[in-house]
């Protein structure tokens, strides 16, 4: 099997469809236009193709063949443009993104679809903002993709749907669809819904008390500002899953309600203890990530003044200095303070330099450690 | 009142004793000794003292009478300590830092403490990780410090704290103890026990399923990685509203069940979409870290060729137009990709000028939605 920067076998894709050019299907064409692959896309709308396109991400798909088409749409649309694709003969091979997979499996053989040519498939990877300028081509990069094939699905098809999966830099891992959507019930689906039940707290609160909200809050709701119109279709996709796990949870919470109202101190105690302590051996369970790219790139922080320019001076200087920068983040201040801070994601080999250059042109600026 | 950087009054607290040297305690300690405030430290465990002391946090506290003290442990053992600091006299006036209020405050008064010394409050910061070495100087900045004085406190047990508050750069709010303790139950306790519980669905996995927890897995329990013997003093302290607010997520959960069992598909899309959208709702209440509303912001995103100069063209053109970037944020690519995006946060009113202005001038830049 290939992996990224291996030689492509003789028979690995060539050019590859993407129908959906949100989130997902734009970053699987940055994924594969960098690694050399022809990559046409498609999409409802066309300015989702046009930004896209604009990233790299591929060119407009009319009606050219194709070795193999990713269908990266919303789980209730799966079976439908699966269809279509199929009746118009567009493509040898199909493989699917949806996070659930017995629902579209069903519609699909309702639909009259070809199982042989289809792997359903589902890379584990997003983001909360969804669109082709969220795009990334690394967003799949030691991510897990699930492979579901069932009994009709070819060798070629699932062959076809691994190379574009290790393509993309991700670990395929064969799941059946109904254990796929078991454990992202539990790992992805009913945390959403508890981040945005917890999110909806902060509308009952008086003024101000929004600022009790730590870190911890900000984390545990982040997915919270999610796109209503794409969970609406994955959690009724994956509704008997979901509602299980829901009421397994509502359980607990009725349970730890019981002992809090009415154990004593230490029963009380010893029941977070075991929780919180639970919650801990699960945390340890998590793969660490290898290879991220924060840890690829070194800092530096630059101090600014508060008004037009300043960035376009500091970059323009850079630029001159022909040093890349590779992102930029943490430039927060408020409007009344006097300055700010933004840091330039560098090769760490040049960060060293950078920081020295920049004192000496008056910025104040240094290396973070 | 006095802000970080201003001269402090004359009355204001020259020495400040601190009770347990832990996060919060050394971080305290960091703070003031920062603005050239005397700092004692104690702690039962002498480890906590020599690290703290050795990050500059403090120096040990023997029985030096201080003007204010700030009793820095856990929940339960907040009222003890009280209790025999004002029996020793060590100190003027006093507050603590404890996340739960009424308890510490019925159990000051059964241990017969002086109420009148004492204001209770709550800076609400803290990481997932505890003891002197995580402490930090800035653990306070832009944070809010609940304080909840009580009929007996006298003023200069008030101002002592406020401007403990805000020399460690925190912003008072004054809340009911009771108050206090409901919003702590919604916006952190209950999440804590969410984010556990739903940790702990790892173990119950096969191997090699936990590598389908994608990022909002991991931001969703990240504070599962927190502290039981913490975590048992503050829920058991905080037990009837915690008890109340998992109660009616419970009800919420077993709601949302019911729908996803018998609903038709309408009825479920339609519910899940209410569910995420007052989720979106509720985070958009959450204020910036400066406390800047992040809606007083609109964001214009560009996508940019991945090559040295790319920002300083952008950031001089806009520049020129005198228009001001509150904020750079999602400047994400990899080093493979020929492109990349910046989003930059401006005055809503100039946002669809800045978009259109740099389409003109051959730039991909969308507005935002």
């Amino acid at each position: 099997m290939t992996k990224p920067g291996e030689a492509r076998p003789s028979d690995a894709p060539r050019r590859v469809g993407v129908v959906g050019s949100g989130l997902i299907g734009a970053s699987v064409g940055l994924a594969l236009r960098a690694r050399g692959v022809d990559v046409l896309l498609r999409d409802t709308d066309p300015k989702q193709v046009e930004i896209a396109e604009a990233m790299g991400a591929g060119r407009p798909w009319a009606s050219e063949r194709v070795d193999h088409a990713v269908v990266a749409v919303q789980p209730h649309a799966v079976a439908g443009e699966l269809r279509a694709l199929q009746q118009a003969g567009l493509a040898t091979t199909y493989s699917d993104v949806a996070s659930v997979k017995e629902r579209p499996l069903v519609e699909a053989v309702q639909a009259g679809c070809d199982l042989t040519t289809w792997c359903p498939a589902h890379p584990v990877a997003g983001r909360e903002r969804g669109g082709a300028l969220s795009a990334r081509s690394d967003l799949f990069v030691d991510r897990t993709w699930v492979v579901c094939p069932v009994p009709h699905t070819t060798a070629a098809a699932v062959e076809a749907t691994v190379w574009l999966a290790r393509t993309c830099g991700a670990s395929p891992l064969r799941l059946t669809p109904e254990r796929h959507d078991e454990v992202m019930a539990a790992l992805s689906h009913v945390p959403q819904v508890v981040a945005s039940l917890l999110a909806s707290a902060t509308p009952r609160l008086r003024s101000g008390e929004p600022a009790l909200a730590g870190q911890g809050f900000r984390d545990v709701t982040r997915i919270a500002d999610s796109d209503p119109g794409l969970w609406a279709s994955i959690l009724e996709g994956n509704r008997v899953p979901v509602a299980r796990v829901c009421r397994a949870l509502a359980a607990q919470l009725s349970r730890l309600s019981d002992v809090l109202d009415d154990g004593t101190a230490d029963e009380v105690a010893a029941a977070v203890t075991r929780l919180i302590g639970r919650g801990n051996d699960g945390r340890a369970l998590l793969p660490r990530k290898s290879g991220t790219p924060a840890l690829r790139w070194a800092w530096v922080a630059v101090v600014l003044a508060d008004r037009p320019g300043q960035l376009g001076a500091l970059f323009t200087t850079i630029g001159e200095w022909r040093i890349n920068v590779e992102d930029v983040a943490a430039f927060e201040h408020s409007l009344d303070a006097p300055a700010g801070t933004v840091e330039l994601a560098v090769d760490p080999q040049v960060a060293d330099d950078l920081s020295e250059r920049l004192s000496a042109a008056g910025w104040t600026a240094y290396r973070r450690s």
